[in-house]
């Protein structure tokens, strides 16, 4: 997996590039990583990037020559090219597995008010991280360089992905360390009594009431084992929801 | 407007805090930005902020002391203290405008495989960037922080933030700068014709275009002026779309 980063701002990536998972795995040599500065590739003597918008208006606008001879330079035919934008598709992490599956992403950052239009017609994809109003494509692009790093094979272990929030379609168990008991908040006691079994399914358990709790919306369309549907029926009881609140058929 | 990002990764930090519209905001002291970092306030002698999970498991989890002696050094009565979290409240726009009405703001990125869950009984609110999974905290930092920054008075213009995505409920308008013919793909005629009116028009009307194309959901509830109405109906027949189709009523 190769990841190049298309930025205005490369500096902005080098904590990032140098810490924790990415950095493991660029120095397991799983994924390569690059930021490359646009400016590099304007041919305007003034190193200018961005003009004033046709039809006026405020701000600047980032100009096609700059940015596509930038994504021309590494673009292969195994390359996918995506666009950091609010009117792009949602990024989630269902998105995420299938970038993993690309060789070669190159993620596009605009910048300040924006960037000429004709750009989308030169990428294969403009994907959003929300709808939040950004300074720019950078902190997006971190957004995706992560969430797809700790999907390639040997980066992180299996069993890290299974228990975590999303990938089993529920949020994740609470977790809980040392000391047992901390200024008076317990550990709840099972998770000290060794039982393994009883241990499982009170994470179950908790995971399907902490997801009830914040995200219903994530159990709709839910394909329930039967296990799951005793546990929520317990959590139903205890949390004093009758089950045609929710939706949990 | 003070912000404080605590983490166990402040270096990842250097380059946000230190790049455009954050480094101006920050000179002009609109606002201060610190990221702290926790591992300073560990009373373990080996300085771990981690160990292993009760009951067994993948992986490290985050421990109350140093984390909470973190947020105790810092908070005050005027603190707001949000959890980074996959299990939190979708951060959006609309909590960009609650957030910026704050005096502090106290951001804290947990990472690995998780946090002990007596943290979230310490902390005023958990908030999500998005349905992904992220190594850390850090980069759901940056996008609180940078989305709310861009609100404090003085940051940017005003006009730049009525144009912006979201902002009037619609996606921004199509932009464009020189050259009007790039490789053969042109600007709108209007934009180059120097008619205000219509220029506004075109724009207005480009926003509900783009909205009912990749948005439609930002349209529902939405209360229409008339000339939106009548911009729309030219834009659901241009796009072949009966009205029934979408809710655009």
């Amino acid at each position: 997996m190769r990841i190049s980063i298309l930025t205005l701002f490369p500096e902005m990536f080098d904590g990032f590039m140098n810490t924790s998972i990415i950095k493991k795995a660029r120095l397991k040599e799983l994924v390569q990583m690059e930021a490359v500065d646009i400016r590099e590739f304007t041919d305007d003597r003034h190193r200018r990037v961005d003009e004033y918008p046709f039809g006026g208006g405020q701000g600047m606008i980032m100009k096609c020559q700059p940015v596509l001879d930038c994504v021309d330079s590494l673009r292969t035919e195994n390359s996918r090219v995506l666009l950091m934008g609010p009117t792009g598709r949602r990024f989630d992490q269902a998105m995420a597995h299938e970038l993993v599956q690309e060789q070669h992403l190159i993620l596009l950052c605009g910048h300040y008010e924006g960037l000429d239009a004709r750009i989308r017609e030169f990428v294969d994809d403009e994907v959003s991280i929300g709808d939040y109003v950004l300074t720019g494509g950078e902190i997006a692009a971190m957004v995706i360089s992560d969430a797809v790093t700790r999907l390639v094979d040997g980066v992180i272990t299996e069993q890290s992905h299974l228990d975590e929030s999303f990938e089993n379609g529920l949020l994740e168990y609470p977790q809980y360390t040392r000391p047992a008991d901390y200024k008076g908040h317990r550990v709840p006691e099972v998770l000290l009594s060794g039982h393994h079994e009883k241990i499982r399914q009170f994470r179950l358990k908790e995971s399907l009431r902490l997801t009830l709790r914040v995200r219903p919306d994530l159990l709709k369309n839910r394909v329930w084992t039967l296990e799951e549907q005793r546990l929520m029926e317990e959590v139903l009881q205890e949390e004093n929801v009758l089950p045609d609140e929710k939706t949990v058929e």
